[in-house]
């Protein structure tokens, strides 16, 4: 149904991503006289495509627990069911957030492994886009947490991003080691032991500012820190543009700048445009659920689907759990227990 | 000794802050022959500063621990055993942060009613500047540590931005009051409950987008998480800036667009630049001390004596104690233990 913006987009992207992938296949799950209406712009999907038709939608302002209750009558939670009857290999949507991660740990369940699935996406910076995880689904983390995130984010960075040995850091307070909390350090001491024969490089630790940078291909935090920091930077890069636009409204000859300046401001929203940069995914689960912006267009739903596709087609799941199995195998073993003495 | 710039920039601010304040008078702690030098350049304070003639220097590498140990035998010890003494009002550095809390926190202690003292800036907004604190002093914090940097916010909100009634709010995940961890919860409970005849306006939770748009003065955080959207926010300052840079050479006619908005460029560097925002204060001790910017400029320096110079002339330090004062007056008294019930 489309999130903040309708179904129109959800089947743009759909007919865009179709043109990129011709092996994709759509069923879409809504209100099917407004589905009706949209695929009439969209040819390609329009004879092939499957529409379920559900009545119920969850709304932006819907709580998780509101949303579960009502899960199979609602296009949302139809959608993931269909991945896990093995109807679909993916679920892509536009809508909360919040009703979409809880709707899927329930039906989806968390996979071999992994305690708590976490939420991954791209975020921009002067080299290449980095992979920042988690960005909100677990408030407090404690360094098992941690190991599973930086396991999981560099095999979504290998798989999304194209990189064979991703390198990876936690998000810290400053780069020595002994920095941060004790889950961190804990965390760090677990990977520099059992990470050894891992597609992964371990840089130690990033400073918010290293994000920008784009020296880590995956950053592994807290969901508490990790949302902060994506949405201080969102709204960083807002300050500064609305900054830039303010200066060239000052006067006649910074007005005529800004005439002149226009390829390279297009330029510079392009490489910051969130629909670049689309296809947040709740990482984890024995399935694959892709969270389009709510307000992202139409190439950026189609860039979510993108993401969904190179989960499916490179498996990402079998490569967590292999990397998670070579992880325990180097893992010291737990220290066992002092022998029972009995008493003389 | 002034950070990783040098003497000169210590002396051109004072200089600078002198004619801004002609009531200021410097004690210099330092190499002689190096403060003299550069004394040269400042004929106003030159006739009048003291010179306290140190050999050692807290270098930047230097752990906290092993400053502590060589305090007395150092510029930026002995600099703030005169706020000790009360030979000086406030003592200001552009050296070692952590060294700089440290050997404060072990010489002023802290103040009577908080727990932790916490590192406060200004970050640029929209509107004005806004005061965020903990940056980075205290990586994990409670819910009475989050309370006391509520009431120190909103003073230094009061002395150095000078508003009567500061917006105060912490940094989450969400808006909802039922978001982010317990000792933020607790926390809002508390300022809800108790903070009701303080000068401050208590507007729930803000997310990281949020601080950018200006619309709370105070943002109040633990040191983690503050310490991350600082840098993050710095970190995608220079991302964005930089991108439009590279955006402004792509071809002639960009590059002649960048020559027609050299004054908007100008405008733009000189709001983001941090020599305007300059003056960390560490919050909740005995006394006075500022840090400025280990790369701030003589105007930088000027602005960080200016906010001890604001936090000393308003006595920020009396603001805080009757402010916590009113607020354990509020306080709902801790739940009485069940009655003790004799067996019949």
């Amino acid at each position: 149904m489309g999130g903040d913006v309708g179904p129109e987009v959800v089947i743009g992207g759909a007919e865009l991503a179709r043109e990129r992938y011709p092996e994709l296949r759509f069923r879409l799950y809504g209100q099917e006289p407004l589905i009706r209406a949209a695929l009439a712009a969209a040819p390609r999907i329009a004879a092939e495509a499957e529409i379920v038709h559900v009545e119920g939608v969850v709304l932006g302002t819907d709580k998780p627990g509101q949303a579960i209750r009502r899960a199979k009558s609602t296009s949302m939670g139809l959608a993931i069911e269909a991945v896990k009857a093995g109807e679909a290999q993916a679920a892509v949507s536009a809508g909360n957030t919040g009703a979409l991660m809880a709707m899927a740990k329930l039906a989806l369940r968390t996979m071999q492994g992994i305690d708590r699935p976490a939420l991954v996406a791209l975020m921009p910076t002067l080299k290449s886009d980095s992979v920042v995880l988690d960005l909100g689904a677990n408030t407090e983390c404690d360094a098992e947490n941690l190991v599973q995130f930086a396991v999981m984010g560099a095999a979504f960075a290998r798989t999304v991003l194209g990189l064979d040995k991703p390198k990876v850091a936690f998000l810290n307070i400053g780069e020595e080691d002994m920095k941060g909390t004790e889950a961190i350090r804990d965390a760090a001491a677990l990977i520099r032991t059992a990470a050894v024969d891992l597609p992964l490089e371990f840089l130690g630790n990033v400073e918010g500012n290293g994000i920008a940078q784009g020296n880590t291909d995956v950053i592994v935090t807290d969901g508490f820190s990790g949302n902060i920091a994506l949405k201080t930077a969102e709204g960083t890069a807002k300050l500064v543009t609305g900054l830039l636009a303010n200066a060239y409204r000052a006067s006649l000859l910074t007005k005529i700048g800004y005439l002149f300046s226009r390829p390279a401001l297009r330029a510079l929203r392009d490489q910051l445009d969130p629909n670049n940069h689309n296809g947040a995914v709740f990482l984890g689960l024995n399935g694959v659920v892709v969270k389009s912006h709510g307000a992202a267009n139409i190439k950026g739903f189609a860039n979510a689907i993108g993401v969904a596709h190179d989960l499916v087609t490179q498996d990402i799941n079998s490569r967590i759990q292999l990397d998670l199995k070579n992880f325990a195998a180097h893992r010291p073993a737990p220290p066992s227990p002092e022998p029972a003495v009995g008493a003389a």
